[in-house]
């Protein structure tokens, strides 16, 4: 069985984000956008780097089902963007400031009014960049479905093959993102009781898997060059990926409340301070005293706790293990998604989707 | 040469109303949007009337140049849904809370945050509304496109046809569509002097006329059934298009300024105090005295101005004739526009192409 060193899967993953990078800084494009600040806007997290693990699905799956990864190159970039409105706009919905260790887009221009108009109220200047982020990230998204009618309009991928895979990300994949983006927003104004691991769960499968799944499918479909979804392989992998997604988003909450906030980029007790609903914080609930029940509630979605609070959620969270069983909840699904490579054909695509799969669990970014 | 009667144009304007209706009301795609929040939100303004201007021509330039507009009601209906995002995401950057007679989407939900959640703050129930707001545009963005694969996954349309139209959309009138939408942010906060007619008339024209170009476009190219845009038919309805669509918007502004709330569903004066920057005050600026010119300089974009200020405004551009040389202006374009039309074959559909040009100048909403 074809096997990886540990270096490979680095060295293939950052030559992904290099094809990438490539694409999306085709002048052609920077073109488009006017003026000076919607093209910087749609350029801040499209070149700060960002780990680009939705491309490298992509291109892996290609190649897994026996297809040439250089021709999915164009939809490679297009989930990266897709990924990156969706961020843009969140990060509106979120009220977050930082992302990837330098400001949101809506910070930014927030700053850049500032600078621009010190005459305008602070409210005005806030505006400005909400305004600005709200329409990156919708030029973001039309350029994500351009880029994929180069599938078939440059690279020779059948135009039906095309056509199916937009209609999948502007109806099925969209829907279900926004629709988990909601629930994640309306579960954060509900009581921590009301909230089961179950619901919590499909709510992450919404905001993640289903772009994972899309990635995977996309690529094992324009590798094979057909629709096909009923491809035993296709199944395969897209059973794959909506595994590896939730487990993902497990360990995005995981690194939310004990993760390096040098390392990941983001304010140490974001996610509590925005009362973000995780199975970390259910387990915990479920098993604390009255007391500290009262802790969590009362921190919880607090935009204005103190270091202290936080700390004190971060201990009765640990005290209960909701750190260690959501980890061993996220190394089941992997598990779980692991056997259905075997079957695929033992190539070095696959070596790197296995440990595209336990890298997801094991980062710390 | 086929003429119209009056009537006949306002009865199939509201038969294309119906038949886009019809297919936007279709239950399946109304499953596809949860939760019940984000239903509500992507419909509300889906189905609450509107002129359906867009829809219209493109159906009518599909049977201008000689094809079957029925074939093409699923972009009729993606551009009236194109349409429709843009006004949601507007509305949350021009902080409009009336649209159409009723309440904007952000404020709806503002309204229904407030009744859901006493407990929170105006600006936690405000932010809600944003946010639902925001997800509602991008949500109908993607119906939007995947109604635009229907052209070839359903109607037949060459597929070659129907990817060069979702580029079009989601590449040329995106960009050009939102950089119109960014400087007329940015145009606000510059002085009045500042900017001659012509720039404001190229910001109209992204705004306004690069959609309307698109839908003839479509309209041809459905009708044609082929990739064809240096077609001399499709060439005459595009520059026909572009012509009507600034003087559509130059009509917007008058009205903005001088027309009945009751009917356009807008409170009077908004576009003075959002300070819309239009040629009618262009006009009267230019022309205006020193003390004038204070007022409105005064004025124009002061969120509080008092109607007593608003009504001085009107006056000073009414005395120096800004709604009739702005008006004077529009009437121009239309003309201009109306001998492209001698292009094309003499059917019904160049009369009701002819009868809709007149209607943009004449309407009073």
């Amino acid at each position: 069985m074809i096997t990886l060193q540990r270096n490979e899967f680095f060295e293939e993953l950052s030559s992904c984000a290099d094809r990438v990078r490539e694409v999306l800084n085709r002048q052609d494009y920077h073109s488009r956008f006017m003026p000076d600040d919607l093209r910087n806007s749609v350029m801040m997290y499209t070149l700060s780097g960002g780990k680009r693990l939705r491309p490298a699905i992509l291109l892996w799956c290609c190649g897994a089902v026996g297809g040439d990864p250089s021709v999915a190159l164009p939809a490679a970039a297009a989930v990266e963007l897709f990924h990156t409105w969706t961020l843009v706009h969140d990060d509106i919905i979120d009220r977050d400031d930082r992302r990837r260790g330098g400001s949101t887009v809506h910070e930014h221009f927030h700053q850049v009014a500032k600078e621009r108009h010190p005459e305008l109220s602070d409210q005005e200047q806030r505006h400005y960049g909400v305004s600005v982020a709200v329409l990156a990230g919708d030029v973001q998204h039309g350029w994500s479905i351009s880029l994929m009618t180069e599938l078939a309009r440059k690279n020779g991928i059948d135009p039906a093959v095309t056509l199916h895979l937009i209609e999948q990300l502007d109806n099925k994949v969209i829907n279900l993102l926004v629709s988990g983006e909601l629930l994640d927003i309306q579960y954060c104004q509900r009581p921590l009781e009301e909230l089961s691991v179950d619901d919590i769960e499909n709510m992450l499968w919404k905001k993640t898997s289903v772009l994972y799944r899309f990635c995977v499918e996309a690529g094992a479909l324009i590798g094979l060059n057909r629709v096909d979804p009923q491809n035993e392989q296709v199944h395969a992998l897209v059973e794959f990926s909506s595994l590896c997604g939730t487990a993902f988003q497990l360990q995005d909450d995981i690194l939310g409340v004990i993760g390096n906030s040098e390392r990941t980029g983001k304010p140490v007790g974001n996610d509590i301070r925005e009362g973000k609903r995780t199975t970390l914080v259910h387990y915990a609930y479920a098993d604390a005293t009255e007391e500290e029940r009262a802790v969590l509630s009362g921190t919880m979605g607090n935009a204005e706790a103190t270091p202290q609070q936080i700390e004190r959620v971060v201990e009765i969270i640990q005290r209960y293990d909701g750190v260690e069983r959501t980890a061993e909840r996220a190394r089941r699904y992997i598990e779980r998604a692991r056997k259905y490579l075997e079957e695929l054909p033992d190539t070095k695509y696959r070596a790197l989707l296995a440990a595209w799969a336990d890298y997801l669990i094991s980062r710390d970014v």
